[in-house]
């Protein structure tokens, strides 16, 4: 629409858009508001709006998606998570980080308080575990929420986990500050609506083989239910390379960055699956534009009941974090982003 | 266990499994009997069974599966549809048809009666549809299941069709004789475990990019309800090559049955997702050793909600089923599988 | 052009194609003559040929392929090998079997009899072998292929092995019937050039990673030296898969032969990689639609100097051999393909 | 060997070796020698060695590759390319740009001053082209390869170049300073033996689909004809996303590097395919620990015969120049790698 467009012209254009059976969804944006049709099987006629007062332009969108598009909204979403911590944009980077799975409340409250101490803001840790097989161990559910909320509250860091099924969604959501959907669940629709519905900041982790029109189709469905607050997160690929756990894709980081106004963080846990090559790719995704970063950090590695061998020493994460900030620091005076 | 086990043997060894903290399962088979240990992380220490009345061996089982394994039941699966259909082993090559998407009753009739005609027994149809985009036609959802079902009423047919949640389970399995699990949710695993419960057979599909050991254990999942009902279904696996839809791992379906006692059918229209392909492949994995295809088939597939450019017209269909019908009978009599 | 179109005609034609810096190429069919331009980077102007006597239609191609290609050669390509022996259209089934790799006059001198015995027409051994490791066994080279060659003689057999360098070419042709370009030297251009100057039928393995495009352009490659006898060669693609080999890619056998004239056969043993599915994906095959099988088989495949777990027994071979005669005479027959 | 090991010692380990016929090579280091046995298939019995003075001892290799390894070579390699320029280890972070392909002398002169102006050492271009079609620009060829060889000597840089077959090995080492193999040549052995047999520098691209492994044991052919300096090139991999022209692979650069002692450089270029993202991959390459990047930059990128769209202007190689300096100085003052 024009910038001198009215209220009167808005209210035309949707009504014309609900005659037609779709759905308008007004997008305001920094230099001009847009008007999305949703609900098309395929091409709108365009004929209806062509003389409509107001409109400056008419857009196809082929892709899967629209409001996760900078089409629609130029401007880089800024995502408030709570307690002031944002991210997107020019706000600060951002560190999560902690063990794969919830253990016990004091292996959760050493991790926090370590944290803590390093001004590391979210703690992330699994209470509901998908696992390849049903003989693994399927993480303390219901109770490994409430021991992770507890470390969150006692030492003030927002937390994050993993939601399994929609029906998780109610408790958790009371209990902890950002929703995880898990690699496993990015095409289970009917949690991404759930997780859209709880108002809550949803992470959503790349499918294992998704490629990227799959992933912003994927964010769609949560910010179609009105939930604008969607973090995506590069958690590596599946490839015919068995050398790492997975191929950590970063060129897709400044290309998602390109395409949609969305934050990117990056898993080099998941991505690599050795701990040694986390600190250099961590450092590394910093330089390919992500937002942030979400670490698995474990008191005890050896005797973690998941994800071990990706899982950095307490002293390999205050070292690794020591880089990342002198390196941000640096990133952004010398504008090398 | 020895053939000459008792009772007591028995009762003693899964005591003693019990004591360990894991939980013993009675898997009888034609020739013995055996009691897998199910809940452990990592292996059981085998000293407290070696000198137990009754055992005859300790196998180490270090796949993420079990039940689904051959090594605990050697014997083909069986297994009872309904209406006196059955699937695996020497039960007859079972053929599953019909559209992407329940559209309509009229197009659900057409198509059943067309079927019923040619003999096929089981008619398939979504009703909640996955789709990459939210923007995308979602399936006509309980009223798709309900005209789906009337269409079987109707004819005698048995029906399938997909869930996607685990809230719909229930209701799909009071109207619909086989719950499908889609390619998107192999590894949801909640999902897995309620059409697990719901004791109904369970059409298993692979996930797009599911190794083999993955697929089985998500059918692990359902067995571990107690649910024997597993049909696994290939449908195409994501590779680099994007002249077809997908490429159909035609070699999985001889190994997974060389390693499994399940059934194993084959979808060509999703594995291909070219209509002119379909007839040979079917074809083809019939000596590939599949016990059954699902095939999409349509009315009207140049008007169809989804996946015409896959669905065979009638008339192609009823030339396939010559073909199969043909094949398979020559295929027995000469023993070529 | 015209049915009708004269001599004149094709010259000026052809004439106006040189004027413009591109080469051109006859391509004489069954129901009319087309006439290729070669050389072009990109569109070539259409107007200079528009008002030329007998052209007929102006077809642009924007496939990396042209020869290879039905639009300019809509018959099924026909390849004489020798000794009456052909493969391609209507032509029988071709069977070519034998060891990876030549090992000794003796293991190629028992392998050639067994399969004459059966009425195998072509045999198959590796002289040159590519392997991953330069300590693995690198072939008997130019004495392999006079034992391969000698094996021939003897038995009457056709031979088919590899070339892995230009400067192997001249040697290879002048004693072995078929040339195979295998699957790591697929976009050796050099290699193909050379294969196709030496006019005689060349055997062109599909890339471990190659798409269907990739792969028409390589036997492009080889056309285009004026060679018209190539063979194409499905021998499985690289994917995430590694319970087998390579995944096996039947569905492009059918794929292929609707965009291109020339013939394709199925390998079954690198496709799979295990023994126990050769019969059955060889059986499968031919209901796909292959002009032939490549089928490894050894003596005594526990002592083969490479690929031992992926070649079959001579009994199994026997065996495999028969189911595939009397599938082939009835899918003939009953008009299955 | 210990390192009070006399040259008696040595002597007789390797005719220790010799005597069961296989190869031995002396693999100096700085703080110990080690003795490679090469040319067994399979594992070497070690009693003969056991005993003999002087050895320290005795490693299993199972590995496709022994030379390439840091178990045999523990240190980083230095390669020496002319000039007083050297790669690996602690020597600079090494830059090599320029055109995809030759096209005239002017472009090849106007690129080379620019380099040379920027402090760039190395100046790339292709003269043998390997072009998935037989109908696209195949290249200047010798031409192309003299013109370049020119540029180079006019301006004092160094020049590297594609060689795609055997036989143009000599006539390229002759000319040009370090010999590129190409990813479809990554498993041509003839060709990476003959460029191991000129004992110029060579810089190995990594396969389309090569494993890590695969990758190394072609390094390994290199080395074996007694050629050290190998510069290994990662290049992106080919997968199942298709948003950018192959999935850079950075992870795998920090993991090749702790198996191997050579230097890793990475071309951001043609793991992309797109412009937009070569300048932050390539700043995030030096913090996964690239020891340099080959970059392509074109004077006219619109008018490119080949692969214009991931080409720089040379403008924005200025300001990545800049920014790549500028973060190179840095992480070296702070330790970041």
């Amino acid at each position: 629409m024009h910038h001198s467009a009215t209220k009167t012209d808005f209210d035309r254009v949707a009504e014309t858009i609900r005659s037609l059976g779709f759905k308008p969804v007004v997008m305001p944006g920094a230099e001009r508001t847009a008007i999305g049709v949703l609900g098309n099987q395929g091409p709108v006629d365009t004929a209806p709006f062509q003389d409509l007062p107001g409109v400056l332009d008419l857009i196809r969108v082929t892709k899967p998606y629209k409001l996760v598009s900078r089409d629609f909204h130029p401007a880089n979403s800024i995502i408030r998570l709570g307690k002031g911590i944002r991210i997107g944009g020019r706000s600060p980077f951002l560190l999560m980080a902690g063990p794969c799975a919830v253990e016990s409340p004091g292996q959760m409250l050493k991790t926090a308080r370590f944290l803590k101490k390093l001004g590391v803001p979210v703690i992330r840790a699994g209470a509901y575990k998908p696992r390849t097989s049903p003989h693994s161990f399927q993480g303390m559910r219901e109770e490994g929420v409430r021991i992770l909320a507890e470390a969150g509250r006692e030492t003030g860091l927002l937390t994050v986990t993993e939601v399994m099924s929609p029906d998780q969604v109610d408790m958790v959501a009371r209990e902890i500050d950002i929703l995880q959907i898990g690699t496993r669940n990015m095409q289970n629709f009917d949690l991404l609506r759930e997780a859209g519905r709880s108002g809550k900041p949803v992470l959503l982790k790349r499918g294992l083989s998704a490629t990227m029109e799959e992933w912003l189709a994927s964010a769609e469905y949560i910010m179609l239910e009105g939930n604008e607050k969607v973090i995506l997160c590069e958690r590596g690929i599946r490839t015919f390379e068995t050398a790492t756990r997975n191929t950590a894709d970063l060129a897709i980081i400044p290309l998602v960055k390109s395409v949609s106004h969305l934050p990117v963080i990056f898993d080099p846990s998941h991505a690599t699956g050795i701990r040694a090559l986390v600190p250099s790719m961590s450092l590394a995704s910093v330089l390919a534009g992500a937002n942030g970063l979400m670490i698995e950090v474990h008191p005890d590695p050896e005797h973690a009941t998941s994800d071990g061998p990706q899982s950095l020493h307490f002293k390999e994460f205050r070292e690794l974090n020591r880089k990342l900030q002198t390196l941000i620091g640096f990133a952004k005076t010398k504008r090398l982003l």
